[in-house]
């Protein structure tokens, strides 16, 4: 560990990345290719979980991995004994990223099919990274977005990140990062907590009620240690005849004491109802002030439709759901070549879908009049702002932006391998990212078939791209 | 790293926990019970995908991480921070897990309800340890299991990981382990390849066949470099009309070399029609012997729906929904008390499904005539192998087993924080699970309404876990 980082050994940086980046990167290396320049772009084909948007999370774990990069001589001596050439294992010790970054802000909300991120780099450099880029980043994304998902649906409560333990592995800490980024308010995961400064929390469990003679002493014992911020569970035998009423007991002694009983919490049953028992059961006796908190299998889903039956929740803490990204479990970021040297490149494929925008581009992200997000256009970098921007299948198809407030969204982030921001930690990112979504109108957060946020291409990249698409089709009919 | 092993940094091993495990664990210490005995059981509840069974996994990666758990003071500064006191500091410097862990040997084919793995330690080590053990536990048994399904699909033919860029972070090392443990032949990821001496394979990307003038020279250049394994994607342009072309060229040019190309990767569009054509085209130019593997967000349901369509595929390369464990993502395996110093726990349930078994326990695992598994009985450790078992639920509905060959599951593998087993590498943990999946018959394999496997428990500990349940029946009444 280092400071506020988590890193992988120093042995893994460089070999953390697919055999076939290492083999191709031979392969150019052997050619002489090597230092030909290549433009990658990352980006993502459909919002995670039917929604209308994503939080880009990830960029800073994935650059403090970036700045670690290397191939030591014990990765080396791996990668001579799978046969790599003496000559490429040569270069590869000398090897570390170089190149240039530009990236939309971490926190910012973004969209399908833009640029969120762009490496220019020498086409080893820019193979070599792929895997770590797509696998840090796509994680990552995926949460912050379930998170500012489950946070909208619990109207302004507080949310609590619960899922170390469904978590997939040392994912838990990248999965605790994210949900901060995407709006929770804390973490269980003491681990997360300490690399990121973010807020640790928790409650009891069930052991603790099993392990003392009976439920009330168990209680008792625990506000003895945590007189000001216990949080009973009390689902362990019958919420509502056993352990309500014994935490309204143990509540009353410690106002004797001069002390508030912080909060009680449900984890079974029909959430909706028992809440609401029990917060007139706290109410009558005089426990106004006592926080009622709910977990077990919570979604955006299901917290929505608790709220809108009334439910008396203060704060949810949500766990399996938030930090495996359920359902889709994964984002499909992807990392596409887009100009090699000083040729524009493009993939076309028999799903229009699927075509890639060739050359360097960057992103305008234009407002309306009421100061929210009106939507992007795709430009060639440099490209004078555009007044227009056209739907990238249905060319007659366009918004006219002329004289809407915009500002481009990739900025360099890395210059000749080396960080040109500073670099900004989950505090600033997540209250970036709170102070974003407010400029997305809540029709693009419906759950259910989002308002969808229109994003363009400019004319100048409409041209290129149909310029490469009609030499592709020429030289398929020649 | 250390060796073959993936570690947590050292200042993270302690606090790799749930923030209320070191607040329950400080009150059990401040209430001088730090030093009770607990038992604790590892169990799930629901076999993963719907499926009839599920492959233990993350055991060997699970114990190194306990053995190396200890609390820094690096840690403890931070725990300082987060208003620890003083006294449970002072505890923690001198932490380590010094229990006793019985376990099913990892690889083993296991069973909803069934004790997988016992922790008998001092309460505190036992709820310290909790998170880490379901963190890893739960994810690779997820993923090898899914593994084991996708091998079964492909009925003998090689299956490959592809997954590292959409897994969960950092997550792909242990995934692309438990998917060897499932049957996996190879994997793409270098660092999990390095770490536990896995096969490392992999091909070319869309970005190789881009990086040149055409796709015939991209080919020509890559057999230049890899002669005897070259594997050639053929789906940039066109599959049928360029790829398969291009490839059957350079296959005759490496002929005329003496070498034999490896093989072509189809990776969109119909892969069973894609495949037939690609080996009919092959076939008649004499080369029967190239392989055809495919790639594309396949699982168990798509491979085995294109091998029933005559698909001629000779190797699966599957990516995430195999290191996501899609649908799923999580299992749900948890950890209750099941005894505290000589006192059997259990849990009582509004939920009868979700009430636990009491006391220390083992599995015995019997054989029908045919030398396939017949059923489990979870009994009282120690008790003589019971010759019938009963339905945990409805008694009345019991197995007599009599005489049949039988093993008990659960062993000895870590004896007062010592390992007492050797460390098992992923090879023989794979092989053993091989094994061990032919004497599961194929009926409880089937992805759809798969034949129940029958687990049961003893007589013995019917009449404990009743005995518990009526006490806590009258103590309720009264």
């Amino acid at each position: 560990m280092n400071g506020n980082k988590f890193l992988l050994p120093k042995d893994l940086t460089g070999i953390y990345t697919d055999y076939y980046e290492l083999s191709m990167a031979q392969g150019y290396f052997l050619n002489g290719m090597h230092e030909k320049r290549g433009v990658f772009d990352y980006f993502f084909r459909k919002n995670p979980f039917g929604g209308g948007y994503a939080i880009f999370a990830g960029l800073a774990d994935f650059l403090d991995a970036l700045e670690e990069f290397e191939f030591t001589n014990e990765a080396l001596s791996y990668l001579r004994e799978l046969n790599f050439t003496s000559e490429f294992i040569d270069y590869l010790k000398e090897f570390s990223f170089r190149g240039n970054i530009y990236s939309v802000r971490e926190g910012e909300i973004v969209f399908p099919n833009e640029p969120i991120l762009r490496v220019e780099a020498s086409l080893t450099e820019a193979q070599i990274i792929e895997t770590l880029l797509l696998n840090i980043l796509n994680f990552e994304t995926l949460i912050a977005t379930k998170a500012a998902r489950v946070k909208f649906a619990a109207k302004g409560r507080i949310v609590i990140d619960f899922g170390m333990r469904r978590a997939q592995g040392y994912a838990s800490i990248l999965a605790s990062r994210a949900a901060v980024i995407g709006g929770f308010a804390s973490t269980s995961n003491v681990a997360a907590a300490k690399i990121y400064n973010l807020k640790a929390t928790g409650t009891m469990a069930h052991s603790w009620v099993q392990s003392f003679s009976d439920e009330l002493t168990a209680f008792r014992k625990f506000v003895e240690i945590y007189p000001d911020n216990a949080i009973l569970l009390v689902d362990t035998f019958n919420t509502l005849k056993s352990g309500v009423p014994n935490a309204i007991t143990v509540a009353k002694e410690l106002e004797q004491k001069g002390k508030k009983l912080f909060g009680i919490r449900l984890d079974s049953g029909d959430l909706a109802f028992l809440s609401k028992k029990a917060r007139a059961a706290l109410n009558s006796a005089g426990l106004n002030y006592v926080k009622i908190a709910a977990s077990n299998q919570l979604d955006e889903y299901l917290i929505k439709s608790l709220l809108e039956q009334g439910a008396e929740i203060d704060a949810f803490g949500v766990g399996t759901n938030l930090v495996i990204g359920k359902p889709d479990a994964a984002l499909d970021g992807v990392y596409k070549l887009a100009q090699l040297e000083e040729s524009p490149k493009m993939k076309i494929s028999e799903n229009p879908e699927k075509m890639t925008l060739p050359g360097v581009k960057n992103v305008v992200r234009y407002f309306n009049g009421e100061n929210k997000f009106f939507g992007d256009a795709i430009i060639k970098e440099g490209e004078k702002t555009p007044g227009v921007f056209f739907h990238p299948l249905f060319p007659e198809r366009k918004k006219i932006v002329e004289g809407l407030e915009n500002h481009t969204l990739l900025e360099l982030t890395f210059k000749n391998g080396k960080r040109t921001n500073v670099r900004r930690n989950v505090d600033e990112i997540s209250h970036y990212s709170a102070e974003r979504l407010k400029l997305l109108d809540d029709s693009h957060k419906r759950f259910q078939y989002p308002h969808l946020y229109k994003v363009g291409i400019s004319p100048d990249l409409q041209v290129l791209r149909d310029k490469l698409k009609k030499e592709f089709e020429n030289y398929q009919e020649a």
